[in-house]
């Protein structure tokens, strides 16, 4: 490992457990019945502990999409062919009657007043240069997770510190709140078996159609990612992602271990997300304080994820997009936890009688 | 049943199946997977047919909250005494240093942009006047609906009326969502007794701990709507809503059929709302397409009332706190839907390559 990337994941510091103490005393006073917000108390009290304060005040939102392509894409794991992950980056980036970007992630980030950060963290592309493409890539796409290791551990380790300098660069822009968001034809078969060896579990349990696989299909991904798994019986959590890939994983990977050094709060979207996450609290335990799962998406394999990080997700709206769309999505329900755990009157200062 | 109020029911038109029709046929056109949006596919097509667009572009937002006491709050149904009632609405309109408001209703509002409207449905107490606070009571809180009828059909027609008329307000002020919303001390029970007369259904199936009564208090809460039920076997919606009350349910009624009327998408919050929409829907069978559910609250029945409705929650927060907190906490995710169907590019647009 390098001393920049052992240096980021030692910076991660523990939850506030004093603001959490009192963001716990401050909601029991709030003029409401004990716990009628339900889960929404729970993460304004998480939110306490990840900003420090009994009175969280997150402001910018920032969607961070990391893109990169999968040697494995060409072994009919997708339904979608290889040339998709170019065409959506541009799609992305593209100039539009309503503003910049004619995605999923770019219609919803308007609606909810996030910025949108793209990387090329390795797609197989001569990509047109663009003022806000931010250009990662060590490499054209990752070579076949079922022949060979899909990165190099310098690659991932370059990835995930690109994925922590534009995380930086976007808590400079002013985000409190960072969304990891990924695309990348194939990576739904390298978070599988990213997920399958970390979790200790068959990959049929967690692999899923992705963008839409027929049955053939799947079946096929189930033992693409089988003959993977039998290449190497590595459980080492780097060496796991450099074997399987993305580039983009990794990136994210590195926009979390960031985000959570600076102390920010990470919105979880979804089971591509969630590999890298996995993969993120075998390296840094404190990680998982500071990750909220948007939903459950539809992917197999995603309820996994999140029990094993413990984590409980705020809605589901059978989402299977990527790009970071659920995590954005969730990101107004977020803030409306911290607005109330901050903004609300106490019983004693409404003057508000008690429960009888 | 008045001239105004059955023309107010007749004006609800249908939905524009037109648009619905073109946003389908948009929506599968538009860059990403057939379905990868999930429930946010089906909201976005159901919008486009209450605004009549394929690219519904919905604006404001508003959260109109209707406060009203009941005569059953003396019986030991609630763990709060009805004193509760105008300290709430009090606090609804104080003056705090976030802004205007110190409820959970006014944060979340705050905080995702949308505007609280405040009225008297029927409060039992001298509310001091305040300039925001819209005066609609016609009696200080309702009747004991243990022993007597809880309201006038008189009384119920006066505040639907009311209701509809702040509705009117709210979209003249800009909104295009409206939030019925609701505070009143017993009103658990007046939507139990409701629903459970509409439903068919067992009182002890649909009543539950409202703001946290204890066992002893739930099955009084059961015993009392037995109790009422058994006074008047009448199915007639207007009659089932006077009978059990209560005015703020009989006004949040009036909201949700004057901004169908108006062509306006409604979102249903929690049980009490519900059982003013099983009304509605029972007087204007075209309301429900207007109805958008934020989420399964906690209060038992909840879902039972969502079933019969056949509407699909937005997430599963486990509130139950009223006010309309889930509804406006919803309106990001449905001013999101509205986002992707209007803004998103086609694959023809983007040049991105389909499915293979």
């Amino acid at each position: 490992m390098t001393d920049d990337l052992n240096t980021l994941i030692q910076s991660i510091p523990p939850l506030d457990r004093a603001a959490v103490n009192r963001a716990q005393e401050r909601q029991a006073q709030l003029t409401k019945p004990a716990g009628a917000l339900g889960d929404l108390e729970t993460l304004g009290v998480r939110l306490a502990g990840v900003f420090g304060t009994e009175r969280p005040d997150p402001r910018g939102v920032a969607v961070l999409v990391a893109a990169g392509d999968h040697g494995v894409a060409r072994a009919g794991v997708s339904a979608y062919p290889p040339e998709v992950t170019p065409a959506m980056v541009a799609n992305f980036l593209a100039d539009t009657p309503h503003g910049s970007g004619g995605a999923a992630v770019n219609a919803i980030a308007r609606s909810v007043g996030a910025r949108v950060y793209v990387m090329d963290a390795g797609v197989n592309a001569d990509l047109p240069d663009h003022p806000a493409l931010v250009r990662a890539a060590v490499r054209r796409g990752s070579r076949d997770l079922s022949v060979e290791p899909a990165m190099t551990v310098k690659e991932v380790e370059a990835l995930i510190l690109a994925g922590a300098a534009l995380a930086r660069q976007a808590t400079l822009d002013g985000a409190d709140i960072l969304v990891p968001g990924e695309l990348g034809i194939g990576n739904t078969t390298a978070a599988a078996a990213i997920t399958a060896r970390l979790l200790n579990l068959d990959p049929a349990t967690v692999t899923g159609r992705g963008t839409g696989v027929d049955d053939a299909g799947l079946a096929r991904k189930v033992e693409v990612i089988r003959t993977a798994l039998a290449r190497t019986p590595s459980t080492d959590p780097l060496t796991v992602l450099a074997e399987f890939g993305g580039y983009e994983i990794a990136a994210m990977l590195g926009m979390m271990l960031q985000a959570a050094a600076l102390r920010r709060a990470v919105i979880l979207d979804g089971f591509v997300e969630g590999s890298a996450a996995l993969i993120g609290v075998s390296l840094a335990p404190h990680l998982g304080d500071y990750l909220f799962p948007a939903g459950v998406c539809a992917e197999t394999g995603h309820a996994a994820q999140l029990e094993h990080l413990n984590l409980r997700p705020m809605f589901a709206l059978n989402l299977r997009l990527g790009e970071g769309t659920g995590g954005v999505l969730a990101a107004p329900l977020l803030l409306a936890a911290a607005a109330t755990l901050r903004e609300m009157r106490t019983f004693a200062e409404a003057g508000v009688p008690g429960a009888g």
